[in-house]
């Protein structure tokens, strides 16, 4: 599996002016190796060349994990606390051989430490940035990938069913949000959650991007739950509104015009359509509703190994939808000061249309 | 609180060649403003100068945070996602006038991304590292700072309470971790923790960086738990090793002499002493025990805002302990395929000695 995504690196490379593109520890590192490391103060830097074997430089206590778990040739330089790490980076520029040619880095995620050694390591080489190489190539995701992304969308729909019976009419938003988290991590999800719960109650609800409060929950709210949970470095990402007892018209007429849309939109996600058709799709649900001017952001953005990662669902991204690719869908209506719905399904494009990867029920369900 | 850390920082930086200091979104700019920012794609970098006002250049969405937090005049300059940074990072060298100067930088933090922007703008400025100056700076804790430290233990120590009836030979390192993990949350934890919890049982604790495993506790089983909790951005980081039901003689030894190290390093933590006196304090005692070479790390490392910070208290460091310094002492005796103990406490330095902000017995109590 690693294997094939380092073949398809290298063959996208041939498509760009790179010679090489280096990850450090993260989510592109992880994808290419399998490899895990902690981003610490020992920079772990790996180097993708168009041709050649790849090279890692790692500190010393890195090699076991190296040795047994990358599935493919791997040139490893390996240093010290006492020596620091410039001697492995000269040694991994002489074995990449990669002088007056270019090589491209993640520009948000590799830090000036990083950069540094590179620069005094690898002399004339143009360091450019190569965050669309990566993106690229993550967007289609192989059957490991779907399999992690499923068991992460049950997770979270597990613990959605655990923490509901605690909700009701009396408990806060970050009561909510403790039980929540209890729960992913009862389920099976790991420590470390793609994002802090967002529970946002009657007026709150009509912030899309809430920070939980000690809001007491009312008769009347709108309450939306947007969570998601991580198993082997993969994530989901969910949203359900509820009703805190009954609500008024309005606030069901919104909720009716957000279900339509998130369905309309998944229906838009096929092989061929383009990101901005799946935006359109469910945008015009909400505007021949009357409520366009409240749906104030893109519909989705893809997901995987980030929270937030390519293809981005917006109106102006003509990039054309795939097999294989992974993203949400998740329209939203928000009245200031009254209260707002979302309902976000994880989706992603199968032959013929999309499967949602998320099965928990998106009619009205009123709790409390 | 936070003018006088923005004065001390002014007054350290006459003392060095920097001109000025920049902080992207993270504890220095966080221990700097009060703001707490997520680090994404949007770069938000606050930049401190000798002299003048600071400034801070982020994305249009935190424009609310920036007014009402700071307390003290700072000057923002915003960005769209439309227009993107670059700009706004010209304006910030305009209003700074930081031409011919020395800028120092988060090697370990920045990212390429913010790097360039700032290259870009600010023209002949030189880029230096400004790891040293945050760390001095953040070394000597306030009294928030002590508060929120002080809250941090008590929440792990609560969850330690918690998790304890639950701990007998039959169940697994990876239940007992997320028992304890729950129960973070539960006490009032942050859901962020400083790091995953350590469990190690069995020969497993005989590994200072064991990861979890599904090893079932047993009769005779050491266990170590290195758990922390975080409040208000501050942590703790505490580790107690128990009995599973009876243990043998040469364990119960290496107990006895931990817990002596400990009560020694702790013994030795004074202003004025050094923090190779406070290693060198504990050492001895494992060292005449006839353990010394079971005693693979430092005494401990500094503690607040971020889980490893400076003093380091190694054997080599000898910088003097000052009053509201904080770190760990966590000596520990690992005996290979058998077993390990590790007792560490949080401590901050007080007018004549240090006091322990952690206070769960240290005597071994034998459970399950």
């Amino acid at each position: 599996m690693h294997l094939a995504r380092l073949q398809r690196l290298k063959s996208a490379l041939t498509e760009t002016a790179l010679d090489c593109v280096a990850a450090i520890a993260g989510p592109n590192l992880y994808y290419l190796t399998g490899l895990s490391f902690h981003l610490s103060e020992r920079p772990t830097v790996g180097f993708f060349p168009r041709e050649g074997d790849p090279v890692i430089v790692a500190g010393i206590l890195e090699e076991s994990k190296i040795k047994s778990k990358v599935p493919y040739p791997l040139r490893a330089f390996y240093y010290t606390d006492a020596d620091g790490p410039a001697a492995a980076f000269r040694e991994a520029a002489t074995a990449l051989k990669l002088s007056h040619t270019q090589l491209g880095v993640e520009n948000r995620r590799m830090r000036v430490m990083e950069l540094r050694f590179i620069e005094s390591a690898f002399g004339k080489v143009v360091i450019e940035a190569a965050e669309e190489t990566f993106a690229k190539l993550r967007m289609i995701k192989d059957s490991l990938e779907i399999d992690l992304m499923r068991q992460a969308t049950i997770i979270a729909e597990r613990a959605l069913a655990a923490t509901l019976p605690q909700i009701r009419a009396g408990v806060t938003e970050r009561e909510v949000a403790a039980e929540l988290v209890v729960q992913m991590l009862r389920a099976g999800s790991e420590a470390e959650l793609p994002f802090s719960p967002i529970v946002a109650s009657g007026p709150n609800s009509a912030l899309p991007h809430a920070t939980i409060t000690d809001r007491v929950l009312q008769p009347g709210d709108l309450l939306t739950l947007d969570w998601g949970a991580a198993t082997g470095g993969y994530f989901s990402d969910l949203t359900r509104t509820f009703a805190i007892g009954e609500i008024d018209s309005e606030l069901k007429k919104i909720y009716e015009l957000v279900k339509n849309a998130n369905a309309a939109g998944k229906a838009a996600a096929r092989p061929g359509a383009t990101c901005a058709n799946v935006d359109a799709a469910a945008r015009k649900v909400i505007v021949e509703g009357g409520y366009g001017e409240f749906f104030v952001h893109r519909v989705g953005h893809g997901l995987g190994l980030e929270d937030h990662e390519d293809p981005s669902m917006h109106g102006q991204n003509e990039l054309r939808l795939e097999t294989g690719m992974t993203f949400t869908v998740e329209p939203g209506i928000y009245l200031p000061g009254k209260g707002g719905v979302r309902i976000e399904d994880d989706v992603i494009v199968t032959a013929h249309g999309c499967e949602s990867l998320s099965r928990y029920p998106r009619e009205l369900e009123v709790i409390g």
